[in-house]
């Protein structure tokens, strides 16, 4: 349960700094990037030593992929995280209030491609940094994960939204900064992404598995 | 008295830093977080040995409620902080002198709600990566702390001024950029916040206490 | 083979990071060093246990001068790098189909030096604080050299286009941001700051050789 | 004479990052303190282990009043920094030649503060982070060193020109950013504050002198 809270409270910061710093704002520029990078790695720091610090079902995905987490862990993982989306999302909805907000519009390919490849950079840079015995006790997975994150967002961040995190889709679909018909693509392109990394990294460290 | 005083150079610089870069320049923008969040992230290496490095009420409240802090020393620490938020008022009264400044407008609800927010994320952030067994020995503490900061400032400093600090709301209001009639939003939500994340703390880390 | 592929993945999001923020934005400006130095910075920090991370031949040449290399893998190396660059050259051409792009004109002696300089600190980085006995185990060689990439493009950028790695410089080629008449100001830089990086260091650090 | 060395290798870069990232552009903005910060850090990074990672007069006097530097190796290390200084105005002379440069204007009283209190605060976290027992062994001293300068330039960048080192001062002054009337102020103001930090530091660390 302390797991799952450590979930829940992560994500719904990560979620509810993506919502302030997009609405109302250009929500291009400098500082959206710089504020979810930040906010992500400040609740990885906070939270690694008792969840895993995951923030992100395509990262629970890759976890389990790569063998550090039970399928019934998983789900609960995913709910935790989904549920802070969700009530960062209302709490995104208190603050902005009568902002307009508009739905980002994407080109479906190019977005599942970004979303796919900057997800699994996301997941392949996780499983390496807070899961390898290489690189064991180190003080930097929080800084790598959310700049990680961060880079993504302004590499392709105006290609398809810069999710990379289902969670985090779910979010910006409630907020009405994604519309509903093209949360599959995150959906699909992040999950996807999960897997791949997982196995990528089996491959790479075979001591580890 | 050598955390007092380490105590007073910490909140001076970060209360000083707050001033120089607001005052007199948009107030928005991209510099004003990073450039506070880098001043409590260095402080927080630089004294962090001797006093813990809290250099705000609300941190020491709730290092208070978890445990690891007597109520005459969080007093002192109190005493410490507000002096130097005082004295950094003053500095920056002299280095500003004649510029104008307008006291941000807030949303009373909105910017309690915020700075109980960001505060929470703060001293969960801080009770987290300075006093848990799970992150001893840790190099990231003042990267994580002063980086929540930096985030919330960008997350929710246009709604409520981002102060997340009793004492930087004090340096803020003797400078004229927040009005005296506002300061109760900050210690309310401020301290709230200590509390709960102290609670917080200590449900998620039952072995720590 | 587990090295090449950690090299592939990290140079293919350097480089790919690289177009995406130059190409079709201003080119100049904030964005583009911060999340090139970002995207090194994670790669780094994800790949250093697998493969020592170099991501550019410039850096495996340095190691090699160093004799932490030897010929043999140095060239498997090169190879995996420019392969990567090569392949996020492909990709950031269908992100960015229909954008027009200009080559960045150079005045050549101004670019040979500025490459020189900055390949040289680079290089100079890497092997102090990823191969250096009185740096061993640290958590900061990810930070620091995706750090001296972003100082050096601030920098530098302007005069030289910031390349600071033959691989990058194939990339950019590839993407119409560099002319290929231009290459070889970058071949040369490079790969002599790399020799030069690892004489100053055995030169400097008698006891690590 | 390798520490001598790698002083005037540090010190020639963070002195000609300044000079590339303030001539020519606005000199203002988020650019410079960023890359300026960033340059400090790698450098601090990489000659850490070496020579203690200086590159500034005024932390070397507070080295030397807080004991860890005899008077000798001082006036070395300063004629070092120096002279890097030096070469990096040649540099930056040659990159830049034709832009026009004009000296900062300051006020008088309000820069001797200005200077006196970040080189204070930069001395202070140097002692601190990096010869204190109780932050031995830690991965953050580059990170927190150069921050501090980074934080400094944008809180009083625009008071004083930011430079919190008299090597800093000799080269911004040979690069004509400022006027050599004006190079007493960086001196007293950046000595003074050395000298204060090194007894502060010996005040706060009993346990340390």
């Amino acid at each position: 349960m302390h797991k799952l809270i450590t979930e829940f409270i992560g994500t719904f910061f990560l979620v509810m700094t993506i919502g302030c710093t997009v609405i109302g704002t250009a929500g291009t520029g400098v500082i959206p990037p710089l504020a979810i990078g930040a906010a992500l790695m400040v609740m990885v720091f906070a939270g690694g030593h008792i969840s895993g610090a995951h923030y992100n079902p395509a990262v629970t995905l890759g976890v389990l992929v790569r063998g550090r987490c039970s399928a019934p862990d998983a789900l609960g993982y995913i709910i935790a995280q989904c549920s802070g989306a969700f009530l960062a999302a209302l709490v995104v909805g208190f603050f902005k209030a009568g902002v307009p907000v508009t739905p980002v519009e994407i080109d479906t390919t190019k977005a599942l491609v970004a979303e796919f490849l900057f997800t699994f950079a996301l997941v392949y840079v996780v499983l390496n940094v807070a899961t390898a015995k290489g690189t064991a006790n180190n003080s930097f997975y929080g800084l790598a994960i959310g700049s990680t994150v961060m880079a993504g967002a302004f590499a392709v961040g105006g290609i398809s939204g810069g999710a990379f995190n289902p969670a985090v889709a779910l979010g910006i679909t409630l907020m009405g900064l994604s519309s509903l018909a093209n949360i599959w693509v995150f959906l699909v392109g992040n999950f996807a992404a999960g897997i791949v990394a997982g196995i990528v990294f089996r491959t790479l460290n075979p001591q580890d598995v």
